[in-house]
């Protein structure tokens, strides 16, 4: 299978130049699609992620629909959580809960190693089939979600607001807090190799709740984890998207612990942001997804923003600042790519 | 009855120097005391807030237990919405509810003008009581929610993650929205101008959440709002205190909104935010909420590194950077004072 890396998303990665500005979107299969809901109908959530087949069916409904420059396996962020023990469930509207969440020392020894190609081996099938499919018309992005942000999902059992019960294992036990990142990093490395020997050919690390924390903790008690695993990741040769919302106040913190692009979100101005890690980091972002429900001008015009802040640098692969929202209105997203595929610079 | 305009909380409103550190905390009257707790068995949240004499008994239950630098009335900064006419409740655990949330022009239209004396009048009534009962202890701030905030509130109906709807009222209808901004910062200015009348020496606004948005919707469609209500507070002659969380990119359009203090959250670096404005900017924070359930050394560790940060410089409040959270130890509150007050600039 050829490896395209001349395809304008892994030359964008490269920070190389392209033709045409690359553009794809979190969560681009996802609810707001009608294919989707009424696969949904039919199955769970955890059902589609655990199924190759209908992993590899959400996974391809929006390369079929719209001219997206990548494809993102269809998964969820938290799947690595079901083989170390802890439970992974999704209750109707209210997002994962893990019904044993790990607080004590017990709790952490209790977890389980994993055996990704063995206990994870569905999300690798589904990418297998998801590159045969796609016959090479774009490539595929694996992902899982950062250190940080599993372990956070492991303590709170859930989504959380203030994260408190992750904070204090980090303040009052951090030896705990050590032994439980450790063994989430072994976890995601041996995970996310996997998922490339299958054939991701980038990566995205998504540390969707890091923002809840000040840039001294972040660098204490975040970025040595987040390093190691996309170092190690990296060693595979695909590259590593290091995503997080909420950090634009810790930036060079965050590129500290390194990938080959930087996501941002909308909370700082794409040049801004480029500007404090410098323009030679391959970057990837910025629009609020909630400008996906606004009138077409008004889109185009913060479209625009973002490309002309961006400028004509190699290097800028055009996506929001965090997922697709749920009832966004499909040719809304349609006119985005078209914008990013026709915008021309002087 | 006395001005007070020499307390070391008001010297520090205005930028001047002061023998010990000020220091108050938001949500110093709530639910991680025991006093508060007690009295919450007999009344619901709205009954205190309603009740003048439980409002007093509450806003005074820190300044018995601990020796916080300021008061702060007990209410909601969502209490202007009942007269208005959009309802108010609290669901156990899940934060304020608005039946009847505004979302058309003819929700906007239906909202009801206020007489802040009248229909809000039992926060000037607390707010007497509590200034007579303290006797001249310390200082009193009165508050409200910033217009970003009330008005977010109003269109999702409760609290939100995204702010979908809210933001989609700016993009696609800017003139329904300036039409709620314009009628909320009127009943605000009304209100807290009441609050000032009634004996508030200070006040806070709190756009608690106006960090959802990036720097150029903050600008378009929130700073003149708050500027607005502000400037008119700002000619009562107490200082305005424009608290925010999550705008660490966009400081100096938040100091472009104005206020006498401004109020920073964790995700920055004090003396990082503090440069950004101008150290001639009294500022007030910022110690992550989360930092006071961890150990006493720890506690004391943050705690020395914001008042390092803050250097001698004249001008600085300590606070935390939102409010203290439910299951906060009380000792560790009482500690945190003490380290404020015993700290020694070489």
């Amino acid at each position: 299978m050829e490896n395209q890396n001349n395809t304008r998303f892994l030359k964008a990665c490269r920070g190389e130049p392209v033709d045409i500005k690359p553009v794809w979107f979190m969560r681009q299969a996802g609810r707001y699609m009608k294919a989707y809901r009424d696969l949904k109908e039919k199955h769970t959530f955890l059902e589609m992620c655990h199924t190759p087949e209908l992993a590899t069916e959400v996974t391809l409904q929006p390369i079929k629909a719209l001219e997206v420059d990548a494809a993102i396996i269809f998964a969820d962020i938290l799947l690595p959580l079901e083989p170390m023990g802890t439970g992974l469930e999704f209750t109707k509207g209210d997002g994962p809960v893990i019904p044993r969440p790990v607080r004590s020392r017990k709790d952490i020894e209790n977890l389980k190693p994993v055996n990704s190609e063995e206990q994870l081996g569905f999300v690798g099938d589904a990418i297998r089939m998801v590159r045969s499919e796609m016959n090479g018309k774009v490539p595929l992005i694996g992902f899982a979600g950062a250190p940080f942000t599993l372990c956070s999902y492991m303590i709170e059992g859930g989504k959380s607001r203030d994260f408190t019960i992750t904070k204090v294992m980090m303040y009052e036990t951090p030896d705990l807090w050590k032994q439980l990142m450790d063994k989430v990093c072994t976890v995601l490395i041996d995970y996310l190799k996997m998922q490339v020997k299958a054939g991701a050919q980038a990566l995205q690390i998504f540390d969707s709740w890091v923002g809840c924390l000040g840039p001294s903790d972040y660098e204490e008690f975040i970025l040595p984890y987040s390093k190691r695993v996309i170092q190690a990741l990296q060693e595979t040769g695909v590259p590593v998207i290091n995503f997080s919302t909420g950090t634009s106040t810790m930036l060079p913190l965050v590129k500290q612990a390194g990938g080959d692009v930087m996501s941002f979100d909308w909370r700082i101005n794409l040049d801004d942001a480029w500007n404090q890690v410098g323009f030679d980091q391959p970057i990837q972002g910025n629009l609020d997804p909630s400008i996906l429900f606004a009138p077409i001008p008004v889109i185009r015009k913060r479209v625009e923003d973002v490309l002309k802040r961006a400028r004509n640098r190699p290097g800028h692969i055009f996506n929001l600042g965090h997922g697709i929202l749920q009832h966004t209105p499909v040719d809304h997203v349609k006119a985005v790519i078209d914008m990013v595929h026709e915008y021309r610079y002087e």
